[in-house]
């Protein structure tokens, strides 16, 4: 079961599964009798329940996470709004190939596998100032990559990004989806100063009045302002609540792309959860659009989904309490 | 070189080593070169950078982390100010043997090692509303029981505790330390309700005018209100320091530990870092007293070093990533 167009894709978003509410049930019965006090492992205790019942297992642990990072190049480069050339895009797939970059350390750091889509890097979108970023054709293939990434195997996920440029792209999609003007939405990404972040504002405003279609719906947003990546990182995110595997959304780019699919369909994110608050301004604001708090905020702002592969440690350590501490029955200890 | 009194332990307290600027200046270096946007990985620079000067290698990795919980009875539980009976410390003491609790579950996800030290669970300290609870040579010896526990091969230490009534002790601590009324300290610990915050409030306020020499020095604190796995917090971290080994701190409990050290010399909690906020009301505010900032905020409330250990994970990617990343030189990257 996938898709062969945007109409497609948008029917299995409307139709997608929700938890397993008697699953969940049980699961709040174990941790009501493990040997702590009620709720004393705070977030912990919420995140072991709402894994569980997207597992169907009231006793479930994180045992095979996957990390996929997806690279796409933007058109909307040649508006000079980002402090990296466009060449980075691609030296940076290599060095996650190798082994070097963040995301190669956090993920092998907590057990995680970590796969690398390239996507057709030789043809950057569209620059979405002059009209759509995409083809519906291009959207879909892109969306495709997403989808035929993830590994029916695992049981947790992060979906990671690397593009030049990309920044722009999602505060492009945030101000076309969620309003306000474009410094609301503009923010520094790899290093930019302040006239830079004045002329990514202007150039996400030209994007939205190019692309009407943008502000109307989720997936045409996607298509008009976003990249491949993007795309792909949302594909991913709908074929992991299609195979029951929970999701830890990253940072703004992540986040964009979490917010097409919110769009069409307010029940789309239930699967997910937000592995951090990223210092790239505008995603404190986005978490709050999208009804998310955030596990960590130690102010990275790094993309390749390093932020929610950070916070894989948190949701491996809350089903490893649930699952493995003693009930009080167990451990001979009073309930107070 | 240990101590056999107060005075002695005071001396290594503020003759404590500084960490070796020179090998900060060297990770800095490095850091600045690692595959990323200058700043990028946020925080988690900051702990890398902090660590390795700590541990004395520009390039230093987390591999052996001890976690030690120790546990001791408290007097002022006569009165009335824990929802759970005295005897559940014992009964989790043996817990934690068995590996039932949140903290074997927490050590055991990123790799630490779990020692228990039970600290004469049937010779409770005195109620210190009606005079000191320990005498020196009860703390002298609590202090040791710290200070010896310490594997001196381990890289990285966190200090948890078991006593049911602790937080109460904690809060006298607290109060005479930092000032304020009993109700700025008191908080709901293992599950209080209003009037039994109240209580402990006026509990500990009693405590402060029965021991008035504990509000003119850390280590008076530490033996007229502390218990003993108090005591062998501040002992253990100590000798984290001599050692070289840095120390996450724990909750509410963990803190007055701390606050203690930090009275004496101000320079005592360097190789210190906080490892998260507990949702234990007045944490927050004895954060602000020692300058420490959580890495994270969870909403723990649980004790037995369970926060600190949950943060061994953020140490552990800070310095994978530090360590293990690529230079801009060694991939092939433009820097920007």
């Amino acid at each position: 079961m996938s898709f062969r167009s945007l109409d497609e894709f948008r029917n299995l978003l409307t139709n997608c599964t929700a938890h397993d509410a008697k699953i969940l049930g049980q699961a709040e019965e174990r941790n009501a009798q493990l040997t702590k006090p009620p709720g004393a492992l705070g977030r912990l205790e919420d995140i072991a329940l709402w894994y569980c019942s997207w597992r169907g297992s009231p006793k479930a642990r994180v045992s095979s996470p996957q990390v996929i990072v997806f690279a796409g190049n933007h058109g909307v480069t040649a508006q000079g709004i980002s402090a990296f050339p466009a060449e980075v895009t691609e030296q940076m797939v290599l060095n996650f190939r190798a082994g070097g970059a963040a995301i190669n350390q956090l993920s092998s750091c907590f057990g995680a596998k970590l796969d690398v889509h390239a996507l057709d890097l030789d043809h950057p979108t569209q620059d979405f100032t002059q009209g759509p970023a995409m083809s519906e054709d291009d959207c879909v293939a892109a969306l495709r990559t997403g989808w035929e990434s993830v590994d029916p195997n695992a049981d947790l996920l992060v979906v990671g990004e690397m593009g030049i440029g990309n920044t722009t792209s999602a505060a492009a999609i945030a101000l076309a989806l969620f309003g306000g003007r474009g410094m609301d939405w503009a923010g520094r990404g790899t290093g930019l100063d302040d006239k830079g972040v004045e002329l990514k504002a202007s150039v996400i405003e030209q994007g939205i009045s190019q692309n009407p279609n943008a502000s109307a719906d989720g997936l045409e947003a996607l298509r008009c302002l976003g990249g491949r990546e993007i795309a792909a990182m949302a594909g991913a995110m709908v074929r992991g609540r299609d195979l029951s595997i929970p999701v830890i959304l990253d940072g703004f780019i992540c986040c964009s792309a979490a917010a097409c699919l919110n769009a069409v369909s307010e029940r789309a994110l239930d699967h997910t959860i937000s592995g951090h608050e990223s210092a790239e301004q505008a995603h404190k604001n986005m978490l709050a659009h999208l009804d998310k708090s955030p596990l960590l905020s130690l102010g990275l702002r790094l993309g390749e989904g390093s932020g929610a592969a950070l916070a894989i440690a948190i949701v491996k350590a809350a089903l490893d309490c649930h699952s493995g501490m003693s009930t009080f029955a167990e451990a001979g200890v009073a309930a107070g």
